[in-house]
């Protein structure tokens, strides 16, 4: 499956069922996952940056309300968004991520800024939207962020907690609400590797949780002499398997194939903790591995000289 | 050097000469250094948790205005203290961190709060401080952390800055400020690893930065099978190496002893990307490390049945 460059992107990873999605959700799912392998594609053919290809394959996401990112993102349980992200650089291995954010459009630009223009990893709240504000990066009202869809599942959560006796802490986690980072990995012609993970968090969040998307390590990584890792599902198991690092540490260390690191990380580690979601990845040699242990990933990837795949289910 | 159990601690690593510490300083710093360690050591004797004696060596370090963390953190480019903690627990891989937290006496009592009352890992901000209100932990006045020594060091940094061409992203990077946070980690009699980690960031820092310090791999991990870490220093560096979940990918993957795998963490790869710090370790036989690449570290360690030991320098 060797490629001289390529995509993989994931929109989510959860209990996405056929019976569940309707067929004309399914299609404006589908048409997404393209025009974000798209974006991205185009980049890496014309020889651009690894970078920029991952970077402008998320912005589809985030601008699009289907996923939980960006104008999809979830609410939080005082009715706000909250959104985290973070890119990685595997040929200096710099990176920069936000946390927190509440206004900005694109999180995942964001993010790049912070690893561009700063001497810091991780930028967070108000501060990380102040840090925006004096390159220009407008803020966006919170209203932008508005959707039917989220509000509702915000409702239904809060209807829900009501008649349990539940513990300031807990969240709802109905298995629909929790899974909807997105993200991308990338190869490109000059043989960098690149991850851009971009997330809204969880529906009902409380107390500013921050998850694995801004966390260098548990929800993205890029290493050009291993891999390029992006993961979505239950962040807290991310952050205590170090999943994204993980498996590039497994190819170093172990001498693992891509394939071999990445299902481990997620068939073996995260499941036997209790995590549930999914990974993208692509190594220096263009073979990648999209593994996951829920039923399904808003998932795709596009190899050099070859067509976009997209797939939602299991099989 | 294996032993029943021990503790290691550390109370910042940078550029501390035997000229710039007077003899009375140099005292303090040691006395307080037996004391995070008795403290520790205390528990552990008694046949307490790994996680309850890393904790209470951390608490000493917090409550000494010596230590930039607690009441003694540095201030933020506005005038405040943004504090981070972390602490995990090596037999479940349970960990809890805070991140930005301006109002709490001891952030690593926080970071082990969401750890064991939070379904999460991380909070951030007022939110994170809005946790600890429903724990009935107080909230101190801001007035608390303020000491002389850490005012004289923001003012210092704010008047170099404006002799300087200096972009709104840049911070004060004089060592001696930016290497301060505290740290511990511990094996129990039942062969519990545990890890502690507590900062209050850097001197003049702004944009809500996060360090680290709250960042599980990054600057806190422990894991039964492996070790415990707990690192000190330029924190952008430990976050893009992830360096302390890499000491225990290197002995689980590569079969290295715990001194060989921390060399290498910082002595090769730390230093190779332009990082400066240290870390400490402790692993499951009760062998410990303590590598910096910085002029000193405060540090100490006490195992089983021994004298405890405090070092400052590099000797």
């Amino acid at each position: 499956m060797s490629s001289e460059f390529g995509i993989v992107i994931h929109g989510g990873a959860g209990t996405i069922l056929r019976m569940s999605l309707t067929a004309e959700l399914e299609a404006q799912y589908r048409e997404r996952l393209q025009a974000s392998l798209a974006a991205g594609y185009e980049i890496l053919e014309k020889g651009g940056g690894g970078l920029d290809a991952v970077c402008a394959a998320v912005n589809v996401m985030e601008n699009s309300p289907l996923f939980n990112a960006g104008k999809g993102a979830v609410f939080t349980h005082e009715g706000h968004n909250e959104q985290d992200a973070s890119v990685m650089d595997g040929r200096t291995l710099e990176c920069g991520g936000v946390a927190s954010v509440k206004r900005i459009k694109n999180p995942v630009d964001l993010a790049r800024l912070v690893m561009e223009k700063s001497e810091h990893v991780l930028l967070c709240g108000e501060g990380a939207e102040a840090f925006a504000t004096k390159y220009n990066i407008d803020l966006v009202d919170a209203d932008y962020f508005y959707t039917d869809m989220r509000w509702n599942q915000l409702q239904k959560a809060l209807e829900k907690e009501k008649h349990l006796k539940t513990d300031y802490s807990q969240l709802d986690h109905t298995p629909d609400d929790k899974h909807g980072t997105v993200g991308a990995v990338a190869l490109d012609k000059e043989g960098n590797l690149a991850a851009a993970t971009s997330s809204g968090g969880m529906t009902n969040k409380r107390f500013s949780r921050i998850g694995d998307s801004p966390i260098i390590g548990a929800g993205n990584y890029a290493n050009n002499s291993t891999c390029a890792v992006s993961t979505t599902g239950h962040g807290e198991f991310f952050m205590r398997c170090l999943t994204a690092y993980d498996v590039s540490a497994m190819m170093e260390y172990k001498q693992m194939t891509l394939t071999e690191a990445a299902e481990i990380a997620i068939v073996e580690k995260l499941t036997r903790l209790g995590g549930t979601g999914g990974l993208i990845a692509i190594d220096r040699q263009g073979d990648i591995a999209l593994p996951f242990n829920t039923p399904g990933m808003y998932r795709g990837y596009r190899l050099a000289n070859d067509e976009p795949a997209v797939a939602i289910f299991k099989e």
